[in-house]
């Protein structure tokens, strides 16, 4: 069995770090299976290298700062192979030029353009572990770049994408992706399966066991994800196309956001394309909204909300309020104190009364839902932010506690 | 006109040397010089990574280390980039592999075979600084390779013959070549020119200004080196075929080699082909010999004597003692006590009187010879340790100060 299996900054922070995982790598290789195995920079290395920068460029160009950041990981990739030699196994480390990884030209966040599979081949053929610097490539000028945040993630998925591997492990310091998170619910239970659509769903609610953009690549390859620890021996979950909990399970887990704000236009002129001005303002100050609700009041004004990312409520205040006269509204208000709470299931699909159980705990609460937006396989209530710990407590008994 | 620069590692050892070597740089670029500048790892970067690698394993393979090592000079030239662009200059920095510095596969050792100068042309055409790091290339496995001791200035003297530059500068936290080492003899000048060949005799006579590989390089290609200060803005040494002083001064410098070791092998065999079997028996060790003195005793057994690295002494010995019966001798006796110190000058060519001028300078102070060898540009004497410096002292008074 092929497998690419990715370990993260913290699951190499140290000498002890680096041979708890040299021990994961060599139980697997030694199973039998041909590995690619794909390491972040070490702990805090990034950081300290964007410090050592910014002492002397506050601007750097992203260039010069992809070539700086670039040796975290291939630093990373090397002492792992010096552990694993230690231990006598066969295994060659390789940097994201080495692997053929070309990207983009869009230094601090490339995408994968192409991965060319020779060398890893050549290097698998001779039963090799093959050790890949995660969250870099080099682009056609071949200069090199990172892949942004997820990046070693990224480059976990589309490794496994290219070789058609069996298999996607990605080791984190969670165990799993769980119904809520752990650390506030403590009845939460890990999750044997999920689907890629409600991974991504718990994933943008703040679950930070994967990006996005991983499960994206995944999805888009049928690239089956392992999600584990790589500190507990024990299985993890696995994300995959089809859940086998999908008839059963009404719902697969309840995420927290409270990194979110509300912005409310207050009186929009009732006239033709006003939200569409509302939006577009929004919009081209680079600022993503979402859960839009517009209040059809009885006067020929209407207020209309929206929640934004914390960190861009200012931008959209301010792009709204520099066209205020020629999209027409009366002030705009910002409520910062709020919460998003989401339950995902791909379950929702064919279960109306999802909705219902849901305001039921939260009506059992006396918690106030401000907002609310459903779509297929999430349901996400806006409430005030001092809830919503309480909120996710009290839905999660109402689905997995009884 | 094209200049090749090469700053060594303390010359970057932080922000405030980086913003020192930018300085020197922007000086030289901003005469409209075309510059590739060479960069070694920060300060002690590289011992610290090699710490790191000693946690992990003591004893890692060289391609491992050499995948680790390299990033010590990728750092450096991203943060000089990154400086130089927030003074607003064209910069772009570029790893071996990108310079097109291809090696063979000795991992920790490498040598250069080929540069393929395309992208630096490229680069220069577009009027940019192109900042390389140094000690690095790749193999023809597409594998980083490091270049060993003095790398860095291979790497930049390699770069000058590619290119065909017109000057190359290495920039050393000294001044210059001197004629004996300052720090010992107060009166030392700074030579304003020196041989090649003169330079080589005083590298490996411990003068640690420049490895006899970058100067052996510099020969070959012709290639004129300016050894200068990257803290004192005043001309330095230039390292050239002929130098204009070669009629007028007797003598270039003098040096001192106190890590040497004497080996005497008593009472050898006087039958034909033993002065060969001791030295086979040594460099098959690989221990180097030099001033080789067999000294004709009247019985029919002779000693030999020779000088080896201090390092290297044990293992001489015990060659020799472990083929002692084959050789023929009684016994071994090393001398670690003793120091080497040497006159070169291309001068000496003409002059036999140097030889004679040395000898009454070690005579006025009352130091005797152990033993003596002489080459056409050096004359080599080994006498006791405790008295090294005052020969030097005594030999730089009467050539220099009179």
């Amino acid at each position: 069995m092929l497998i690419v299996q990715k370990f993260g900054g913290s699951s190499v922070a140290n000498a002890e770090r680096i041979r708890n995982v040299a021990g994961i790598i060599a139980e697997s290789f030694l199973m039998g299976h041909d590995l690619v195995v794909v390491l972040s920079a070490q702990g805090d290395t990034t950081d300290e290298l964007l410090d050592k920068a910014a002492e002397i460029n506050p601007n750097p160009s992203k260039r010069e700062l992809d070539m700086l950041l670039t040796t975290g990981e291939q630093q990373s990739i090397a002492l792992m192979a010096m552990c694993l030699e230690g231990m006598g196994l066969p295994v060659v480390s390789l940097t994201g030029w080495q692997v053929g990884i070309r990207t983009d030209t869009v230094y601090g966040s490339a995408r994968i353009r192409r991965i060319y599979t020779e060398r890893l081949r050549r290097e698998l053929d001779k039963k090799r572990i093959v050790l890949v610097a995660g969250f870099q490539g080099v682009n056609k000028f071949d200069d090199y770049t990172t892949l942004g945040r997820g990046g070693s993630d990224a480059t976990a998925v589309a490794l496994a994408a290219a070789l058609h591997a069996d298999r996607c492990q990605i080791f984190t310091d969670v165990e799993g992706v769980y119904t809520s998170d752990p650390r506030k619910v403590p009845e939460a239970k890990k999750l044997e399966e999920i689907t890629y659509d409600e991974m991504l769903e718990l994933a943008s609610m703040g679950a930070q066991v994967l990006m996005n953009r991983s499960v994206q690549l995944a999805k888009r390859y049928g690239v089956e994800l392992e999600v584990l620890s790589s500190l507990v021996r024990a299985p993890g979950t696995k994300v995959k196309e089809v859940s086998k909990n999908m008839e059963e399970m009404k719902i697969t887990g309840i995420a927290k956001d409270e990194h979110v704000a509300r912005v409310t236009v207050v009186k929009v002129a009732d006239r033709p394309g006003s939200a569409f001005r509302v939006l577009n303002a929004v919009s081209k100050a680079g600022v993503d909204v979402d859960m839009i609700i517009q209040a059809n009041g009885r006067e020929e004004t209407n207020d209309m909300s929206f929640v934004v990312a914390e960190g861009d409520a200012q931008r959209a205040y301010d792009a709204l309020m520099e066209r205020r006269s020629a999209i027409g509204f009366d002030h705009v208000s910002l409520d910062r104190d709020i919460a998003k709470v989401s339950v995902v299931g791909a379950g929702m699909m064919s279960s109306a009364g999802i909705a219902s159980l849901v305001f039921e705990a939260l009506n059992d609460e006396h918690i106030n839902i401000q907002m609310i937006n459903t779509s297929e396989i999430k349901i996400s209530c806006v409430i005030d932010a001092p809830s919503a710990d309480r909120a996710v407590s009290a839905i999660h008994r109402k689905f997995f506690e009884s």
